[in-house]
Parts: C-alpha cells; sequence; structure tokens
C-alpha cells in the first residue's frame, strides 16, 4: 500500500509558507505563526473525518477510529521551528502522519487500533526550556502546572501564550495512551546519504547532557600585566574547548562533544577577560561512557582552573540518558522497508525527538529519511521528494501492521 | 621645588565629576562630557595665565612664555576616557602639567624656554578608531582630513563632532614644535605597586600587534555530526588562544599576548559554529620578537585551520612598533626623582600613550606613578594622593631643567 506522493508534498510545500523566511521556516512555539500553522493542520486533520482534541498543553491529538476499542498506534512530531530554521523538520512526520490516515481511507482499509496523529507543543525549546515539553509533559516527566508556568526568553509564559493563541485545550495530558507510537522525521545528519541509504530504523537515542561553564579571573590591562601575572578565564574555556574534542576522540564509539556557545566578558581586544561562559554539549549511545565524558572533562576544568587562578561555576543544563527503542517496531520498521523496495540501516538518533518522551510510556521507535549535506536548523535543510514519499511509505506500512495486531 | 598638593588633588576631584559614574568616569572623545571638560580645563588655563589655542583636530595647547622665543618644553596627556574608566588616566598628566605652569608662578620662576600644556583628543579611540588620533595628527601621522572623516561606531564623524562642540580650532596641527615632550600618566599597570617604588622613569614603550582572525567552518548538528565529520572554526579559535599563551611564555622578555574577544556564530549550544572571531593583541619591546610572535601565531593559525578543514582570514587592526624614549630626559626624571627623595626605576610602558606620537618629532620621554593592583580602564582606578603629588614634583622639576637648557 502506497501513500499518496503529490498530497503529501503540497501539504508539505503549502505548510512551509506559514512563517517562510529565505526558503526555511520561522515558527516559533506559540507564536502568530505556530498558531497558523496549528490552525491549517488542524482543518487538514478535520477535512480528513478525523476527531482533533487539544489536551492541557496545547498538544493536538487527531485520532481515526479503530474496529475495536483498543489503544491507538500512535505517531507525531512538531510544527514549531527554530528561528531560521527549515521546512521540514517536525512538519514532515506530522504530514506524513495525516497522510497515513488518508491513505487508509483511499483503500478502504480499517484498523484494528485507532491511528491517532499527535502534534507536540514546543518541541525546539527555543523560545521556553525545556524542549520537548509537550511529549514531556504527555508522557509525565514534567508537571503540567511547571509547564504552563515556564517563562521564555521574551518574558511570556507558556500558558498566557497558549491562552493567546487558543490552544488552551481541555483534555488532560497524556488521557490516550498509545500502545505504540512511530515518528518519521528527517535525519538532520549526514549518515544516511553518505551511505546512499534511504531508510533508517531508528534503534536508540543518543543520552545528552549540556553544561554552561563560568570560568571567573581578574580583568587586566592586556599590556601592562605580565603573563605570569594573569589569571584569565578567557584562556581557561579556550582550553576547554580544545579538551572536548580530546575527551571525543579517546572516547569514541559514539561520543560527540561541542562547544557552540562562549562569550568573554568586557570582550574588549586589549582587556584580560575578567569572565569567559562557554557551552558544553556531551552525547553518547552509552551512558556509562556519557557519564565518563562528564567526568574527564570536570576532571579536567577542575584542574586548569585552579592552575590560572581562576574559579568555576558549573551549571547543568539538561542531562537526558539515552534511550533504546523497542526492538519490535524497528523490526517492522526494517522489514516495512524491504518489502517496499528500499535500501534500510538500522542506526542512531544523535538528535533528540519526541518519540524519546513516547517511549517512557509505550513502544517506540523512529523513521529516519536522509538530510542533504546532514543540514538541519537551517533554512538549506533538504530532502529528495522521492526520500520524503518512501519515508512515508514505510510510516505507512509499519502502523498498518502495528495497528492490525 | 613642589607643586601646590592640594590644589592639583583638588582640580582631579573637580574634574572627574564630570561624567562621573560609580566612582569612575565615562567622558568618551567629542561628547557632551568630553566638551564640558575641556571648556572646565580651558577656564582653568586661562586663570593660570596661559595662552590657548585650539587645533584642527582639536588639541589644546597652552602656552605659558619663556624668557627666549625657544620652542617650548611640553607635555600633556588627554582628558577624554574609555566607557566607564578611572578618574585619573589622563586627566592627572593633563592637571599635573597645568599645576607646573602655576607653580612656576608661585616661585616666581622664568625659563628660558615657554612651557606647553596639551590635551590631546581621543587619545583612547573607543569612540573613534585609531586611539592617540591627536598625537598621531600633531606628529604627522595620520592625515588630518582623513582624520576629521573618521566616521565612529555611532555613526557621527570626528570633523562634525568637533564642530558641535566647539573645538574644531583653527590653528594648524603641530605648528607649535617642542623640543621636547614629557607626558606623567598613571602606570595603569602593577609593577611600581608590587616593588614598593613611587616613580617610574619610563625609556621604552611596548610595541603592539592587534589582529582580527576569522574562521570559517560548516554549522552542522551537535547530535548528528561525528567528530570526524566536522570542519569546527571554534575548536581552531580556542586553540589559538592556548597558543597564544604558549608562544608568550616561549618567547619571554617583554613579550605579552592577549585574546580578549571570541564570538562564535551562531552561537547556540547544539549547533557547531560556522564562523569563528577573535582578537590577538601581541606586545614587545623588541620589535625583532614581536614580529617573530606574529609570524609563529600565523604559522600556527594556519596550520591548525588547515588540518580542521577552516578558512582563514586575518585582518590587521593596529601595528605600532616598539618606542625608545630619550635616555637624555630619562637621566633627567631619575635624577629629579632622586633628588626629591623618591624611589624610581627605569622601566618600560606595556600600554599605549600620546608620548610614543611626540618622541616622532622631538626627545621624549614618560613619568610613571603606580595604579593600586594595577586596575585601570574601571572605576576602581587609584593610585595614593602622595603618588600623585609626587609625580607632578618629579614632572615640575624635569621640566624645569628641560626648560632652562
Amino acid at each position: 500500500m502506497k501513500i499518496n506522493r503529490s498530497r503529501l508534498l503540497q501539504q508539505v510545500e503549502e505548510l512551509a509558507r506559514i512563517g517562510a523566511v529565505d526558503g526555511g521556516c520561522s515558527r516559533l512555539a506559540l507564536s502568530d505563526e505556530d498558531k497558523q500553522a496549528r490552525d491549517c493542520v488542524v482543518g487538514w486533520m478535520r477535512d480528513a473525518g478525523m476527531e482533533v482534541s487539544v489536551d492541557r498543553i496545547g498538544n493536538i491529538i487527531a485520532v481515526r477510529p479503530g474496529t475495536e476499542d483498543r489503544p491507538p498506534v500512535m505517531t507525531g512530531s512538531h510544527i514549531d521551528t527554530v528561528t531560521n530554521g527549515g521546512r521540514l523538520d517536525g512538519s514532515y512526520g506530522v504530514l506524513a502522519g495525516l497522510e497515513v490516515a488518508r491513505a487508509l481511507d483511499d483503500h478502504g482499509v480499517k484498523t484494528v487500533h485507532p491511528i491517532a496523529v499527535t502534534v507536540f507543543t514546543n518541541e525546539e525549546g527555543v523560545r521556553y526550556t525545556p524542549d520537548m515539553m509537550g511529549s514531556l509533559v504527555y508522557a509525565g516527566g514534567f508537571p503540567l502546572d511547571e509547564a504552563l508556568g515556564t517563562k521564555g526568553r521574551d518574558g511570556t509564559t507558556v500558558g498566557e501564550e497558549l491562552q493567546r493563541i487558543g490552544y488552551a485545550g481541555e483534555t488532560e495530558c497524556g488521557a490516550l495512551r498509545p500502545s505504540s507510537f512511530v515518528e518519521l522525521h528527517i535525519e538532520q545528519g549526514p549518515m544516511l546519504e553518505k551511505e546512499g541509504i534511504v531508510i533508517g530504523a531508528v534503534e536508540d537515542l543518543i543520552g545528552i547532557s549540556w553544561q554552561e561553564l563560568t570560568f571567573l579571573g581578574q580583568a587586566n590591562h592586556a599590556g601592562t600585566t605580565p603573563m605570569e601575572m594573569r589569571r584569565d578565564p578567557g584562556l581557561v574555556a579556550a582550553k576547554i574547548v580544545a579538551e572536548v574534542r580530546e575527551i571525543c576522540t579517546s572516547i569514541g564509539g559514539s561520543q560527540r562533544g561541542t562547544c557552540g556557545s562562549i562569550r568573554f566578558h568586557p570582550g574588549a581586544i586589549n582587556v584580560i577577560p575578567s569572565r569567559a561562559t562557554m557551552t558544553v554539549d556531551l552525547r553518547n549511545t552509552v551512558e556509562t561512557d556519557l557519564r565518563r565524558a562528564e567526568e574527564q572533562l570536570a576532571e579536567y576544568a577542575g584542574r586548569v582552573a585552579s592552575e590560572e587562578g581562576v574559579d568555576l561555576q558549573v551549571r547543568q543544563l539538561v542531562q537526558f540518558p539515552p534511550v533504546k527503542f523497542d526492538q519490535g517496531i524497528v523490526g517492522k520498521i526494517n522489514a516495512s522497508a524491504e518489502v517496499l523496495g528500499y535500501s534500510v540501516r538500522r542506526m542512531t538518533s544523535g538528535a533528540c525527538h519526541d518519540a524519546q518522551m513516547m517511549a517512557r510510556i509505550c513502544a517506540a521507535a523512529m523513521i529516519f529519511v536522509p538530510s542533504r549535506d546532514g543540514v538541519s536548523h537551517n533554512p538549506a535543510e533538504y530532502t529528495d521528494p522521492d526520500h520524503l514519499e518512501a519515508g512515508a511509505n514505510v510510516l505507512l506500512n509499519t502502523m498498518l501492521e502495528l495497528s492490525q495486531a
């Protein structure tokens, strides 16, 4: 069974016009653009004859009934984007889910389990922290009240903005407990493209540790302060950036480490900084290795800061353990791809996704399609339409199988 | 012969009230505060019976006539400050110069050479680049038209702002060519305080090289991009920061190196930067060593950038060679301090000063007094009043000797 390629691609196109910038999209969570995109998707859900509800954190759940009163087979993702993000990250998974429901109608197929398609609130976490907020609350991992009270970087709160855009729903979060959850997403990495493979059957998801390190030293004049009298927090921060690469190389495997942000204060060319602040993003699929990377970083940072006479403050911003997806679903994804004639490999997700939260409450897995040049969170994000079609077909056949059991 | 301590300290106090912030001063060049400070100092110059002129770049020159038609013995400094600067940097030298003229009057002393006290325009270079603009133009090192046309970081130009505050003078720059120039200044470094010495006889001034390095790589997702596929400009910039310390330590002597500013773009915690921009401030009193530091930096930056597959752009922002001051004047400063009973040492200036520009057109040297904790460009900048008095007495006796020759 196949989905309707042109209908899917046309809706991807149409949704991308909301918040369009430079060939990409800016649709921050709970913004006017997010509201417009939600209204658009809800309209399409209703057009497909699905029953739509909104829960108290703003997740939108559309259900296509099954023949029996069973928990639904759910798919879903998000339609919020980062600032200057791409057209596919999130939206593709939601629209492919919708297309699954319509394809079942087209072929007159009834399923035993209901089929559900969910739009999760604030996956990107750009405006409100933490990211994956909607699915985290859905899975019971974050109290609803705390989520609604979250203050954004623009001073607004999640609860007020949900009210404002009309998506403060009535349904209890997580009331509809699925039997299984499958999320289709672009890879956002280079592996599938590099190996010329169309479908990734995602069997695990990398654990993540985000830290902010602040080093406090002594501001001084760059010309008059002898090298041996300096307490330079910028030097220490820079050494950490270099050491993060060393730690990742020495641990090997799936270990990754990134320093994406660094600031020196006051930041003048001729002033030794008084303060340096930087972030470290560490990831690994093996939890013990991830902990080892954190320990090596802490040991090195402490030692180098002390050598330079600089104080160190550490803030742990995020810490999610690695996730093992359901091997049964991964096997079905793999088999569906093979039956449909698509090349497929089992793989790891290096990014975070709503599926990792849903894995807390039901059997879950993910399907990936290639990202050109591995690029995402960028207007240049792109996936070949043949691959978008292929991913949706694998989602359709995987959900069909799960929903007949 | 001695200056009038309380008169000097009171004027230092009074001038510090203009643009006062948090115990320090913010008087950016050619701002309303600078105008007010200029008006105040010009008033005091006239009160002291001096003849005041303003040149085309806004330098203020006050002259106390000599008994013969000879070139003047000049002192001077600046009254502009950095943002949130101190009360003494610049102002102290100008007001002590004025006090020298008044002390000569008090003691009824006539000098053979005239005595001149100059306020140089835009020494700090915060609002308009380059710094030391007034003295550089005075010494013929920067064309007047170019200086007047300099656009500031706030979009204004030097020429317009000089007109606006009423300091676009008529006198040709450098028309009054001094026989010698002596600048009194706070050390802005820790050496005198550390050694418990009151007077620095400054015999040379460190050469300076400012560069901005930009590294261009490939932005990518922190979780999905394997370490070996990265082209991370942030890593390369960080390695440079660490290498600058290594280069300075290995060259030794007076070699200094500072990375005061660094920025990653886009600067997100989970995005490998596409671009890293940083500054390097290198200084040495020995020109060949300074060039060697630049070469080692260029070689290392090129090699590490190439290893990471990152492009490198270098902008040379400032390059001033080291300055040797006049040994005759340095000797007179040293002798004056000894006669007055102050401890004294010969030393190097690690900071830039108007005196280095004046050294291009006449015999020049500098006198330093201690800076508490070596701090300057900061409201916490402080010098013991006894040391302020001592410095002014050494300036008086040195100028007296120079002006009788």
